[in-house]
């Protein structure tokens, strides 16, 4: 949250600000901002109408539910949310996801928006934020890089014009080039020239500084006319697509794919359909719930995931904190409200595609850029809006307020011209708005830095153009699975000097009781005379039951074949649960110094000069430093 | 495996005996060894064969199953098995899984056994035995209490002669209460008396030390008569009870309720039933597998943790390692073969309950004795055969070849006599072999030495009594959840001395990486002046990418607020990890004291004096000893 935090306040109202963001910056609000925020609106609102249109046709919905889904989200995130960059609304990733479960039916993907506000809601409410911790980096950016391929190649067949391509990602790629030659000139060229006017006006807008004030006033206001001109790009080229459209359609001739008829007009407040009436029946509701199945995991899960993942970015860029709780309940109710009136599941948007960081001040692009969040945060950063915050240091949601209204107000009077945008026109934003999500770098990155991490990569990656929901569950498997080999298989120091001096690398639980035992045993069993045990356990901050007793036997079974095995540089609290457990033979040392003197000192016979567990032992003082 | 290895063998020689442990000892067998090996296995036949009667009532069979189930896992493990003391067999849990998932049928009790016995041996080949290091002491521990209660309460009915009993504990608990009054008196009075027997010969057994070969001869002989008795005991009181109820019958009334008409001689040799006959058509294999259900996964997963406790348990006890793939193969071999021999699923026992330990050398009974495994090391030694052992130092799984020639004998020709066997005198026996199984003190031990522990070991507990397959797995997932808790959450000390010292307990593993962000951000800038951090690494042993992504975002976060964070004590995985990362401002020392002047330094205004990643910076060297 920003705005700084008053100390005088009681808890109930510490308590309604953290659950009512709005009204930490409500009371501050001045008319300049009105002005910047009225600016950012209007801004990011010419980029999500033609956005939204383009993802109603991802979500094989028909386009005006992309604009019934984009403005709720605005209004609440306005009031609940905790970030001032993010707006929530429909995604290319959740548009995937609703053609996944939502069979291209609006009533399924409107009960799927209401249930999984609920889940969001609900989960917001029992601060289960805490989760999104076990999806790992790798996970994320291979389901992204997946997605981004699904997605754009999912939109050639529109460049293309091709008619009754499968969903399936294998066989739509094996249909397409099949088919090939069955393109449509003109989609194709029109497409293919979107492509690259979208191209060209984000390459320009990158290479583009903004112009210090010294500059003539001319020089300032071309630079400032490029710019708008390349950050409403999405609205420039779909609306020029549709004049060509239209004056096709004037000639009486048209070798171009159209949207076709938009239903005029806002959409209604009803209450989401809990049953759908059927040619022969109704389907009931938990029918349809069936029907769902996993998305009802998939969709609420992955939508936090987009939104907690971008707000971090953007909190992180612009410096202020997110509250990734509050991130669900503002999520929940715009999820829960956005399907009275027909909207799909919406999320905060994760890869929107707004071009290179435009940040006067960004950092030079280093290799470090090759970093996940890092990379995405800067990826995402709205440049004009950040821009604004470089200069004045004040900008507000509100201007979700502003982009809500215009989309409201194209559904109002705009939807009778819809019919002539041409679907590749709407392909080209899709793809152009895809493409940078795909991170090919991540994979020698990775080979650099840590190897293993590859494997949930690669599985997350693979797994996801089958099933969206088989690659994300099998990346979090993958990565569970590896964090807890990790538990159980902890590196263990083992040095043989004249003693047997024993290392564990990290803190003992049950999976690497047995493990440990082995190793001291066959190490301290092997060599000959058999040599007694130093356990160093110096880097083991915790311990459970499950391994005292694992080091109970292996007292008991050492002490057997008359080798010692004593234990040095305890922390507190594993050596309060070794003396709790009582072990027979229990013996410990401040350091490993000592611990050796004692085993030479009993070799040769003496063991006077040793500590037992009822003696008085020194511990080492459990200041941070030793 | 016992018996030295020898190192002149060639790879396969060595293969086939890992695979086939008979090789290693029968080519050294001798005569004294049959004679031990026959005195061994009769006793544990004369034990066996009673128990066997009355596991199979607990398993809802005809009491001919529970003999059918008792040869072929001896002859196996003869073969194949690692530890000598284990004979396989049915047992009380597995006898409970069993009434649970095969309805009471033993068409559906003997295709368990089969299909029980592929996944084990698929286990055994896949190399699969590591994975019962993620079931913990506690939910063992739980379990086994509970199901003690569950088998024991199961049998109240039975000694009180009561028919009709519902099978769900809680419904089984309220039906015996109410109608106690309806308790027959001849089962009653038969069943407590029997109890009491079985009591008293063994605590006689467990109070009696072996006597030394000096006293007199017939002081030696009447210890040996009375501590036969004592291990015999179940044959005796089954016996004694069987004539009391012959008499009962030849005198014409019988008070008793019989096991009824037993059909005679040996089991037929036939493939396991993969379809049933039913009335009205066959039930198919694939309607089977499904009325089995979880059955599949939770009888095969609790048969190898029972025979692998087991067998740890003796290995541990008589100095012997044992292979726990190898008892994979046995048990799944053994269950295989056996179900061509209608036998239901077996396992070696766990909790047979034998009395406590007979081990002349037995260590006192200390407090240590609360923990797990070691105790039912102790509790589940089967006291002659050690006794023996301690002797002679040699015994060899040919014990089993008796005990299963013997069960044999008494299908081939003592069937007849079953008949007049009272239930009550079997519920008794049950019940004196589960009570031992229960363990009162470890929520005592547990609160003491780990009270996080409780938490597993009270739900497997408790859960157990409403399904055991619920109770295991639950016990499992919070166990999983609680360790992967500590990974998310490590211990992480933070030291403010005009520095900001953080030094993490363990590993940095991607569920810990925002929170170690979080702490080091909140902590830097709530100090005023915002203070620079040193993060001593010296715990962390491994790092993973998510980790790093975030100590990126930390790093440049902090340079925002012109704020240093270095890192010092790098292990040497760590270290190439972050460099490989390329980290923009990233900067290590090889102790904390020297990034504290360094961090002084630059306070000071000279930053000259700092190594930064470029430069060359002494490593700490990577031996055990910091």
């Amino acid at each position: 949250m920003w705005g700084p935090r008053q100390p005088g306040q009681r808890w109930w109202q510490r308590a309604v600000r953290r659950r009512l963001p709005v009204l930490g910056w409500l009371p501050r609000y001045s008319l300049s901002c009105l002005r910047l925020d009225l600016t950012a609106g209007v801004t990011v609102g010419l980029t999500v109408v033609p956005q939204a249109l383009a993802y109603a046709e991802v979500a094989g919905l028909p386009v005006q539910y992309g604009l019934y889904s984009s403005f709720v989200g605005c209004f609440v995130y306005c009031l609940l949310g905790t970030a001032k960059d993010v707006t929530l609304g429909p995604t290319a990733i959740m548009s995937l996801l609703v053609s996944s479960y939502a069979f291209h039916d609006p009533a399924y993907a409107v009960l799927l928006a209401f249930l999984s506000g609920c889940i969001q809601l609900a989960m917001g409410l029992l601060h289960l934020g805490f989760l999104l911790d076990f999806v790992s980096c790798p996970v994320i950016k291979g389901f992204t890089s997946a997605a981004s391929i699904t997605i754009g190649f999912n939109q050639v067949k529109n460049i293309l014009g091709l008619q009754g391509i499968p969903r399936q990602f294998f066989l739509q790629v094996y249909e397409t080039l099949r088919r090939i030659g069955e393109a449509r000139a003109g989609d194709a060229i029109l497409g293919l020239s979107c492509l690259a006017a979208l191209a060209g006006l984000r390459a320009m807008k990158s290479r583009l500084h903004p112009t210090a004030s010294t500059e003539p006033l001319a020089a300032r206001a071309s630079v400032l006319l490029v710019r708008s001109c390349a950050t409403a790009r999405n609205a420039l080229v779909v609306l020029a697509a549709g004049l060509v459209a239209y004056s096709f359609q004037l000639s009486g001739s048209q070798p171009l794919t159209l949207t076709g008829s938009v239903p005029c007009g806002l959409p209604p407040f009803r209450p989401p359909p809990f049953s759908k009436a059927v040619p022969n029946g109704t389907v009931p509701f938990g029918r349809m719930v069936q029907d769902m199945g996993a998305g009802l995991a998939v969709v609420p899960l992955v939508g936090v995931l987009e939104t907690v993942a971008i707000a971090k970015a953007f909190a992180s860029q612009n410096d202020y904190r997110i509250d990734a709780n509050q991130e669900l309940l503002a999520m929940g109710t715009a999820n829960i409200l956005g399907s009275f009136f027909s909207s799909y599941p919406i999320t905060g948007s994760f890869g929107r595609g707004w071009g290179a960081p435009g940040l006067p001040a960004a950092p030079p692009a280093g290799p470090a850029q090759g970093l996940c969040r890092q990379q995405d945060g800067q990826r995402m950063a709205l440049c004009f809006r950040t821009a604004v915050n470089a200069q004045t240091g004040v900008c507000t949601p509100m201007g979700g307020l502003v982009t809500g209204t215009l989309v409201l107000l194209s559904l109002a009077y705009l939807t009778s011209l819809f019919c002539y945008i041409p679907k590749a026109a709407l392909a080209a934003v899709i793809i152009s708005a895809v493409v940078p999500m795909f991170d090919a770098r991540i994979f020698r990155t990775l080979w650099r830095v840590k190897r293993l991490d590859l494997i949930p990569l690669c599985v997350t990656f693979l797994l996801c153009f089958w099933e969206v929901q088989y690659g994300i569950m099998a990346g979090v498997l993958v990565s569970g699975i590896l964090l807890l080999y990790s538990v159980a298989r902890p590196p263990i120091k083992v040095l043989e000097q004249g003693v047997l001096l024993v290392q564990p690398g990290s803190s003992l639980h049950f999976p690497a009781a047995d493990h440990l035992q082995d190793i001291i045993r066959d190490r301290a069993l092997a060599a000959s005379p058999p040599c007694s045990v130093i356990l160093d356990c110096h880097h083991v901050s915790s311990i459970d039951y499950t391994a005292v007793v694992g080091l109970a036997e292996l007292l008991q079974e050492l002490h057997k074949h008359g080798i010692s095995l004593v234990f040095c540089s305890l922390q507190d609290p594993v050596l309060r649960a070794l003396l709790a457990a009582d072990l027979e033979g229990f013996r410990h040392f401040p350091s490993w110094e000592e611990a050796a003197r004692c085993s030479e000192a009993e070799l040769g016979g003496s063991r006077a000069a040793c500590i037992d567990s009822t003696g008085e032992s020194s511990l080492l003082p459990a200041g941070l430093i030793q």
